[in-house]
């Protein structure tokens, strides 16, 4: 596979239509489309194999929203990206599942890291009902659709795989639907905080990290996924390899640079910086300095996004 | 059954007692134990139905520490009070498991409400070894036990009963017994955060607050489980209760008092005073102004204790 | 003076009115507003020393507003309650001083004991410019008003009396006027985070909880100084005052009153109260159950009322 | 003045007698000592000029205590290393000032930015006197000396210069030393969270981060401050520079280097990556994973350290 130095498909989309020179590809369908001037969406559908060939993703809707300057939005600007953030979630959701069907929302991370708590942050502000509709259905609209919400926690501090807590409550609770919302290691810093990834083809935590665990799909689990992943964190050998570019542009620029540097500018140098920083034992995050408001910022209009769509 | 005005084992067998003017009773063992000046154990054990009867208690253990001061208890202290806990809990954990049997701690409540977040805090800081001893077994002692750690959340934010959430996961992960920490609200001002209830015959989640939820026990899940028990709160009712005694016992002494009053200070007003409170909708909690500062120090202390313990 | 049970102004303005049967009192203008179901604004303005002596409040301006429903509040509710107060704000602030005049937030409290934290979290959402007009003027309004905005701690915490440490850099930073907010002990239940309590008399920190603590005031300071109170906890002394008269009403309904309690109940028995509570060390705090959303919510009405006024 | 890519006197002083072959540096005494295998203390005191300008730090003591693993550190090792800094402390404050002079003790910093937090941690946990001495003189041992502790908030929230705050608290408190405890940005990766600097001759708030502001000092406020340094992040430039050399020289172990590069190696890159940097606005830190770990538990060492000292 083309190595596209991005996991999102709509980036691996232009990247592959660049690279082989087409105007389509047969098995991927796009869409873009701007909100405000501010916000804006990206639909891909990969619809069969040749498609999932092309960009190495599954079968499936991604959404990416794009979200510029987050960390000093207003309160106008949160509500206007929960609100788009809803349309496509609500989309997503009708495809899979009946108005009245039980969904679960499941928050990946850990509370006690900061860049890692959004998923905890965002099931502590879900409206959940579902026990309202079995112990008080007075109190609630006849047509209020069942919502659970748990925070499983890290397999670090559980000592369980998230697969495995999730498949025991799944079985028991019974729920039709998931929305899983993790925070990402993103492969770019500017993505950090400013871009909601959504698709409906399940997550790995952690993939990000490095630390592979068992899929959370609808392979896994029998019932659909629909994944939110947010990138809060880059990890530093991105952070690197993206100077090095603009280090090695420099020397270009300046006729200092050899054959061997104009090699390196035109491969993806991540593994080989982290080959290098892994003996280090370097085992650094890249975060914004404002990673606390952002964190804050980004809870609002996710949790906000979900419980409109449900 | 005796109206108690406590849940403690201990002091229902002493009231029982004194109101039979009994030395021993059938079915009810008990033992006391000073460990220092600002520590003591009473250890119950309920050996028949006689004894479940007496003093409306499950056949079973049931240890009570005191700590005095624990508000401002120093390094050392806190220390001695992990140190007696471990103690406990080892004795209870070797009657029910062998020493390599999975264990896992269970932390209910809330962790976004201080006086109910002592459990997920404490679940933060246990040592899960579960994980390493499958995945990295070369970096652990062979005779470590597996350990996991989970905070359930509580039903107003998961729409979940903890029972159903737990039953997923021990179905799935088959831990070999439990040990549930939970804040309790208690029905005597004086032990709040000063006491640490264990027992082997499990908890009812929320019991303490009005919420009667399902049994989390042996029964109920098929494993044996410890629950540790640890006042936080007091209800309004109970501490409307308390001052009211206090008030009479001064009228009665400046002879104001009169046939109904001395009627009240002999029974136990705390329902009458709930149905009073209650169409008020005062749905207050009292907690000493020192609140988080104990909280901190009961899960260093509760943390430590389950840590040496297993 | 009259015994009013209660430190705000509009309410002992009406108390003093019924027990003298006046419709008027001299040194007394007061004015009532609703501004939509959930919220009221109460203005008294005391002018003159028989004003000062009927109330037992000093000259000045007293608003009190009162939100209904905030623990449950929805984002439009809290922007309404933030325009309340801001329009409040903007009328005293322009009483004192011209619009490019420094003025200083001054957020009292303890940042860590939930409660008591209200006042360091709005000063954390406070807009400060002092800072970017004296450094970087090209990226500001040339009209904006220099605002500064510190927590100076409290005397626990601190070892220093609050107004020491506000005095000393009020005599260096030279603001021309303090905006101070602080939470409140409470003398009703009803008012616990519903109720925003706005003068220009300037504050006692810690007044409300019987910790009497130097004025912070032009008086003192040399500056006009607009206090913001917010109960968000009341003394157990007040809530077993309000429970013991709501159980002598019952015994009295039920004929099972005598002389003494039937006086009891005439008088504020919360001195007794407190008399009898005090030597058994019961220093308790009594909260809503949703004191940490409560909080949330009110510090989100405050800081974006104080920022939209300044 | 030599480039020494580093800020601590002690790698300073033995970067310059290697440079220049020396043993023994005019106006430089240093001494090392190992207190055990994960804790060692080097103290530099500079005594003249010559001093000053081989290494470019101003006359005084500089004292580094390193502590290896602290974030797995125990609780006997954080007392260990608690007592070591109490006796480095100890020894400068006896110093400069009497045993029951007042001492201030100030936490710089953002309690709400994780890695910025320190400060306003370790100030929460300081044992103040002053206020105790001040009123309840019975309560405390007669020789106690008057202690306060203030956290002034940064720049961003406060609109304030941290040096305007200090003096004016310090002219109305008027204690007789300062002790400033401030995270740092640190240009070495493996310091972080594992050394502390202390020195007696003052700091400059944000001087690790670009955001050089007024000196504290015994010059600016006119008695002597004590610093304590704690890097608790590193800049994404001296992340990017650390990696680049890295890599560099293993271009130069496969024989791919030129003879820019080599020179590249030779000089300190830190100001020209960041002058790569800045205009992509990379503003990013980089932090440990487990940086609220490590914050939790150097704030304990920290401020028992201090405790001890006073």
């Amino acid at each position: 596979m083309y190595n596209f130095r991005t996991d999102l498909a709509v980036e691996r989309t232009n990247l592959y239509r660049k690279a082989n020179k087409l105007e389509e590809i047969d098995g991927i369908e796009t869409e873009d489309q701007e909100i405000n001037e501010n916000i804006k969406v990206s639909r891909v559908k990969i619809t069969n194999e040749n498609g999932e060939q092309a960009i190495g993703k599954k079968k499936g809707v991604y959404v990416t929203i794009d979200l510029k300057d987050l960390k000093v939005a207003d309160e106008d600007e949160i509500q206007k990206a929960s609100d788009t953030l809803s349309n496509e979630l609500k989309t997503l959701i009708q495809n899979h599942v009946q108005s009245k069907d039980d969904i679960m929302v499941v928050g990946l991370g850990n509370i006690y890291v900061t860049p890692d708590s959004l998923g905890p942050k965002v099931i502590n502000e879900i409206d959940v009902t579902r026990h309202i509709i079995k112990y008080l259905p007075q109190y609630i609209d006849e047509n209020a659709r069942p919502v659970t919400a748990i925070s499983p926690g890290v397999l670090g501090t559980t000592g369980i795989e998230t697969y495995e807590i999730l498949k025991g409550i799944v079985d028991n609770v019974k729920p039709k639907l998931l929305i899983v919302i993790d925070a990402l290691a993103s492969r770019s810093i500017e993505r950090i905080s400013s871009t909601i990834q959504i698709s409906d083809t399940g997550i790995v935590p952690g993939a990000g990290v490095g630390n592979t665990r068992a899929e959370i799909s609808e392979k896994t689990l029998g019932i659909p996924v629909i994944a939110l992943g947010i990138p809060t964190v880059v990890e530093s050998a991105v952070l690197v390899n993206d100077c090095l570019d603009l280090l090695i542009e420099k020397m270009q620029n300046e006729a200092k640079s050899n054959v061997y540097l104009n090699q390196l500018k035109e491969q993806d140098n991540y593994e080989k910086i982290k080959d290098v920083l892994n003996p280090q034992n370097y085992n650094m995050i890249v975060t914004p300095k404002e990673i606390d408001d952002l964190i804050e910022n980004m809870k609002d209009v996710v949790a906000r996004g979900i419980n409109m769509s449900l």
